[in-house]
């Protein structure tokens, strides 16, 4: 399949310049979001790993699924007040500001094995981010994927040493 | 499995007074995932859909899986300002203040049968308004599934007329 002619690209959103990659009318097409989940577990057949560890709230419609068909727990990444038990909180600079993410301190046990997830790596800073908070808990991350990857964005440099993969790519 | 052993409770979350019932603790376990799922599924093998629908964010992590299982379009249901396309906005009245949600129009065909699906039913408010922006936008919403109900909310009252099923039920 073609996954790229599923992918609804629209102009100037959220802001002019960008050009925005729209996976919803993936997700209301079942044979494109099955093929989607079916390539991203895939692309990780001969990587172990025990937990699948996505931000909110994209990241959940991947990673969800993935963790579900493959007996793998899922942990979320939250945006701060979302998680209830004891958490890490993590503050990271943006382009304009910065921002936070929560993890819940007990999801992640000492020495798992983890693999991020995200439908979209584009300058990679929010999946930076949730890797040192994996880190920081102990766990190991054995890899990232992605369903799109904005190559011009030259996330690779800032992950580099890490087992990176993507269905689909795009300059920007 | 008796699910409710895989759900923690945390007093006084988010505010004093509620006793939340926190899923993270299911879904860090692959068999109480798996579970979950199924249950969800098996809930409503005698209704006939084409479409689930879940509100952001924890509605993704039952309602993708759900999805990508049975091979039915999944649709997110987001706050403003993250759909890219053209959208249909609801206000609607909450204890305190009000709120706002989103859904694609063009994501709802007229006559498509759907599945609404959260992982909590507490008063029902915002799965009351999912459902008239389903019905806006032409379809029909054929059932509720919830994980976990707070039966002593009275969300049923609500929505008296459709047919919902939960997985597991706490009084508050």
């Amino acid at each position: 399949m073609n996954l790229k002619e599923k992918i609804r690209v629209i102009e100037g959103f959220p802001v002019e310049g960008i050009s925005f990659k729209d996976i919803t009318t993936i997700l209301t097409d079942p044979e494109a979001f099955d093929y989607s989940i079916t390539a991203m577990i895939e692309a990780f057949e001969d990587v172990d790993y025990d937990v699948i560890v996505a931000p909110e709230a994209r990241g959940f419609i991947i990673g969800a699924p993935m963790a579900a068909r493959q007996k793998k727990a899922f942990v979320p990444i939250r945006k701060p007040g979302k998680l209830p038990a004891e958490t890490l909180t993590y503050s990271y600079e943006l382009e304009y500001g910065s921002d936070e993410l929560q993890v819940h301190v007990d999801a992640i046990e000492p020495g798992a094995r983890v693999l991020v997830v995200d439908d979209l790596l584009a300058t990679g800073g929010t999946v930076k981010a949730v890797r040192e908070m994996v880190e920081k808990l102990g766990g190991e991350v054995v890899g990232m994927g992605f369903l799109i990857e904005l190559t011009g964005l030259k996330a690779r440099d800032l992950l580099h040493d890490l087992r990176i993969e993507s269905i689909v790519q795009y300059e920007f």
